[in-house]
C-alpha cells in the first residue's frame, strides 16, 4: 500500500528541518523515542542548525534542507519551519521518496494544499500532520467514546477557545484571517469528533484590538454549523483571556456527553480571601506539551510496525475547506454550504 | 408615578388565581413573606381552590377568578393560571385597580402582549412577571458583576439548555414550539445580562423524538445573535438528557467572564468505580425553588416600600420578539432582523 | 407508644419560645408548613414577642415562656432560647404534656442532659433536637448512601470545618471549649454516618487569636477517632477563613466513597485575571437555611402522621460525651476510651 | 563546596544501574536532557542491561554494577535497583568519586541511612534521592506559596492516600509496614510544606483485605502529628480505592490555603446518566509521568551549573525517623516523640 519502509523499523534514520523554538521540541522529544535515530537536520540559522544537532546528538546538521532531504541515511523528514514553506518542503521530501510529519497547516491555501494531496496519492509515501489536538490524551479520549457509542447520535457540539494574548500585527497581516489561523483547531475537532459539515454562517466583531480591523481581520467571532449526520454546533472565538488559555469542548449525544475542558497544568490550587487560583496553561504550547512528544511517538510506532500513518494530506483540505468556508460566509454576510467551497 | 398603593404596607390583601402544583408552591411562599395577607383565591377545581385556602389561612376561595380578583379586601392579584388565560387575567385584574404578579408569559402572540402593555402604560399599575431566572440568586450576581462593569466591555454571550425529559405531545402542540417555550428563558437572560439582539439566525433538527416533527416543531436547536453593542452570542437547546438538568450560561468580557452552571442540588457527592455521582436537580422546578419564594418576596418588599417592580409587560415584548424571530429565522431559513419583527 | 397526639393533625397548636435572630428565621418557616398552626409565643424582650406573634399571624404573644407553655391550644413548643435555658424550658413543657422542638443542644454538661433524657424517657412525649446538618440533604444522601450499602463497610471518616470568622470573647468564655461549641458538629456527625466511637486523641493550638488562650480555650483543633466498627476517622477544626465558610465531610469505604463539601451558595462564578470566585457561603446559618426550613417541616409531618420524631434526648447525651471525650483527652494530653466519660 | 565537578557541563558521562520498569523510564528520559549522556549501565538481566543500553544509544552494557560504576567515562550514577541494593551502591558509587542519583529511600532502617549519611559528609559528592512529589510541579507550587507567606502562619496539614490496588503478599512481607512504605510520602510532603515535626500518634487496622494480617501490616492507618512551629497534621492512608487513585493534599494558614489534589490524568469527562466518569490516573507511575522527566532534569541543570542538589540522605534520615515514630506509636499504643527515635 505504502512504497516507503524502513531499512531497520528499531532505529529509523531521522532529519529535522528547522530547529526554532518549536523545532527544538521535536528534536528533544526524538531522543526518548526508542525506534528514532536523528541523523541531521537544517535550519536557515547556522546557530539553531547546530543547537538541534546538538540536541538530537546528530551527526551533522546545515542551513540547506534540500541538503537534510536528500542525505542517504535519512527515511523520514519532521518539518517545523514557518507556515508558507511546508507545502514546498513536502513536496521536495515525497519526491526524494521520504516519509514525511509536518507541522500544519500545509498550506492557507486550497489551491497549494491540493497539489500536496494530488503528489501523495501518486507517490503513496507516508506523510502525517501534527494536530496535536488529535494525537491529545484527552481528544482522544472523546473520540474513542463517540466511536464506541457511548454517546448514541451525536446531536451537539460546542466549542470555545480564547487565547491568553492576541498576536502581533505582523503576524495577523499573513496568517489569512482568524477562522484560518485560530478557529480552525475547533474546526477541526469538529470534523474528528462529530463528521463532515453541510453548512456553516458566521459572524465576526472586532470588540477590544482595533488593530484586527487595520489587518482585515476579526478578534471575536462565533461559527454556527448544521453537520451531514443532521446534529448542530458552533464553535466561538476569541483572541484575549484575563483568565488564561481558555478552551473547551463538548459533544452531546442521545444518551452521553463528553466534555473537554481546558484544564489545569497541574491539580494545586491557592484559595485567598474567598478567590481560588487555579495552576492554569498559559497557552497552547504549555497545554499540548504531552500531546508534542506523543504525536511524534505514534508516528514512528506505526512507521515501525509499518502501519498507516495519519490524519494526512486530505483531511487537511476538508478543514481547510472548512475554514474558508467560513471565512466566506463572514465576509459575503450570508450561509455558505461546503459544497460550494471547491476553490 | 403608579396609581396604586397599599392600605397597610405591613399587610397586603392578596388573591391568588390557580392552586395546581405551581400555585399552591406560591400559596405557601407568600404565608412566610411578613408583609403578604392571602384574603382568599380561585381555581376552576374547588378542591384546589379550597386546597389554596388551607394553606394560605386565608378566609375564602370559590371557583371563580373574577369574584376572587374584585374581593374589596384584595389588593393584589398573583396568577398561576395557565399560559392562555393570563392576558385576560392580567386585564381584569387592572381594570379592577389590583396590582398584578403573574407567571410568565402574558401571552404568546405579540398582539395580544402588545394589548396588555398598552392597558397597563394606560392605567401605571404595578406588574411583574414571574421570571424566575432574572431573580435567582446565581443569575443577579452575574447581572451586578456585568452592571459594575466587573467584566469590562461584553464580548460573548454562550447559553445551553437541556430539559431532563422531552414534554408530552399534547403540550407540544399547544406550546408554540422550542423556541418560545423553552430557549426564551436563555433568550431572556441574554437581553437581561448583555442587552438588545440586533438580529439572529437560527437552526434545528429532529434529531432523537419524531413525536416533535409530528406538532411541526424540534428537538434541537441553535441560535446565533448579534447584540447592538456588538457581542455575539449563541442559544442552544435540546429537549433531552441523561445526565440530569443541564443549564449553562456564560458571560465574558474584556477583563472577567462569569459562569452560571446548573450547579448540584446539595454539595453531595457519591464515587464508585472511577464514576462520581453528583446530586443534580431534577429540572427547572428543583432548581429554582429558591427563586420562587424570592420572586414573591421581593415583589412584596417592593409594594411595600412604594418602590417600582418589574420585569414588566414591555419587557415581555421585547423576548417574545427575540423568540418570534428565532422561529422565523429558522422556518424562512434565514437571518432575521428584529426590527423587522414588528407583529 | 408515645403519651402525645395532635387534637387535629391537620392543624397542630404551636407556641415560639424565643422570637431572636433564629427565632424569627423559624416562626416564618412554620407559616408556610400546612399543618402547624402558630397559636402564641414568647420572648423575653417584648419587641421581639410582638415581631414573632405578627410574623406567626398568631393570635398572642408574651414576655413569659411558662404562660406560652401552659396554653391549652398550645400542643408543640419550639424552643430557640439561649442555650442555658434549653434544659430548663423542654423539662417544663415535657411537664405540661407538651411535645418539643429545640435548639441543640440540650445541655453543656452530662448530668443536666441526663436529667432530660431520664424525663423523656419517663413521660413518652415526642421531642426533637433541632440538629439541622442531620436533616441537611446533602448529609441526608450520604446517610442513605451508607445505610443502604453503597459505600460498602466504613472504613474512614474525615471531617473539617473552619469558620469565617471567630466568635466574640464574652460568647468564648461560656461556651465550654471548641470541642463542645464547633468540633460537636462534626462528632455528631461521625455518629451519624459512622456509628459509635471506642477512643479518641486530641490536640489543639492557640494559633492565630490569643483571646482563645485568655478564654482557656483555642483556636485550632484536631481529633483521632477510633469507631467501634473498626473505622478510623479524623475531625480538624479552626476558627477562622479567609476562603470562606469551609466544612467538609468525606466517608470512604470497601467499595464507595461520599463527600459533602461546603458547596457554592449560587452556582455564579466570576473569572479574572486566573482567580476564580466562587459565590461562596458565609456562615452556617447562610449554608443551612434549607435546613432550618426542612427540620421544622419534617417534625411536622412526622408529628401529623403519629410517627415516631427525632434525633431525641438520649442521642444529644452521646454526642456530647463524644465532645467531652475529646475536651478530656486535650486538657490530660492522653487518649480516652468513650466508656471512661461517665460523668 | 563539592568534592565534584563535571568535566564538561554539557555533557555529564551517565551509567545506569537498573533497567527495569522504572529504569527504562528514566534511560528514556535522560536522552532528551541536553547536557546528560548515557555512556553504559548494567542489570543483574543480561537483557534488560542491553534493552537500556539501546534505548539510551549507549557505548556499552553489562550485568556488573560495580563494573558500569568504575567506568572511567562515567561521573554520575543513577540507581533504578531494588530497595535493599540502595544504600551499597551508593556507597560504592560515592568512594569511586561518582554523583549520584538514586530512587528512594536510601533504606528501611536508621543505622544504615545514618551510615549512607555519614559517608556522604565525608566525602561531600553530590547525591540526590528521586522524590517525584518534591519536583512534581503542583507541590512546588504549594512549597513556592507556603515559603513565599501567601499562607501567612501555617496552621492545618492534612493529607489523604488511597492506592488503587493493595500490593502482592510477598512484597507486604518486605516493605516494613505501610508508613514505612506508603504513609511515607505523606509525612515527607508534611516536612516538606511545613516543617519538623515534633510528635506523632498512630492508630491502623486491618478493614479489608486479611493478608495485611497475616504479613503483620495494616490496609488502613492515620497518623496525627504536632509540629514543632504549633501547626497540626494529619495523615491517613489506605491500601484500595475502587475510584481510582486519591491522593490529596492540603495546607491551610492564617491567610490562604492550597490544595494539591489527585487531578485528572486528561481534562476529559463523560457524564451518562446522572454519573460522570472523569478520566483518572491509574497509579502512581501514571500521576508523576512529569515528575520522573523533570527530576533528572533538575539533576542535571544543577549538576551542569555547579549548583547544589537535593534532596540529599541527612533529610532521608529524618523522613524515616518520622515514618519509624508512626510505627512505633502503633505497636506500642501510645503517642511518640521524634526525639526520642534515634536507632
Amino acid at each position: 500500500m505504502s512504497n516507503w519502509s524502513p531499512r531497520d523499523p528499531s532505529s529509523i534514520g531521522v532529519a529535522f528541518l528547522g530547529a526554532g523554538r518549536m523545532g527544538q521540541v521535536h528534536v528533544r522529544n526524538m531522543a526518548s523515542i526508542p525506534n528514532a535515530r536523528t541523523i541531521g537536520g537544517a535550519d536557515p540559522f547556522a546557530a539553531n542548525a547546530e543547537k538541534g544537532r546538538d540536541l538530537a546528538r546528530a551527526k551533522r546538521a546545515s542551513t540547506d534542507p534540500v541538503e537534510a532531504i536528500h542525505d542517504p541515511e535519512v527515511e523520514v523528514v519532521v518539518i517545523s519551519t514557518p507556515t508558507d514553506t511546508h507545502a514546498r518542503l513536502i513536496e521536495t521530501a515525497l519526491r526524494a521518496g521520504k516519509a514525511v510529519w509536518s507541522e500544519k497547516p500545509i498550506a492557507q491555501d486550497l489551491a497549494e494544499t491540493q497539489r500536496v494531496v494530488d503528489l501523495w496519492r501518486e507517490l503513496h509515501l507516508p506523510v502525517q500532520r501534527g494536530l496535536s489536538r488529535r494525537i491529545d490524551p484527552a481528544y482522544r479520549r472523546a473520540k474513542e467514546l463517540i466511536a464506541s457509542g457511548e454517546l448514541g447520535r451525536i446531536e451537539q457540539f460546542r466549542a470555545l477557545s480564547r487565547d491568553t494574548n492576541p498576536p502581533p500585527l505582523e503576524f495577523l497581516l499573513s496568517c489569512g484571517g482568524a477562522f484560518l489561523d485560530m478557529s480552525v483547531h475547533d474546526l477541526d475537532l469538529a470534523r474528528f469528533l462529530v463528521g463532515e459539515v453541510e453548512e456553516v454562517h458566521a459572524w465576526a466583531s472586532v470588540l477590544f484590538d482595533e488593530r484586527f480591523a487595520k489587518a482585515d481581520d476579526w478578534d471575536t467571532s462565533v461559527i454556527m454549523m448544521k453537520f451531514r449526520n443532521g446534529a448542530l454546533g458552533v464553535v466561538e472565538t476569541a483572541r484575549h483571556s484575563t483568565w488564561g488559555y481558555d478552551i473547551r469542548t463538548e459533544v452531546a449525544g442521545a444518551v452521553g456527553k463528553v466534555i473537554v475542558d481546558g484544564g489545569q497544568k497541574t491539580p494545586a490550587t491557592y484559595l485567598r480571601n474567598v478567590a481560588a487560583e487555579g495552576d492554569l496553561f498559559g497557552d497552547f504550547a504549555d497545554r499540548f506539551e504531552v500531546a508534542y512528544r506523543r504525536e511524534l511517538e505514534v508516528f514512528f510506532e506505526n512507521l515501525g510496525a509499518g502501519r498507516p500513518v495519519g490524519p494526512g494530506p486530505d483531511d487537511a483540505l476538508e478543514t481547510l475547506r472548512l475554514a474558508v468556508a467560513g471565512t466566506r460566509s463572514w465576509r459575503e454576510n450570508r450561509p455558505v454550504r461546503l459544497d460550494d467551497v471547491t476553490g
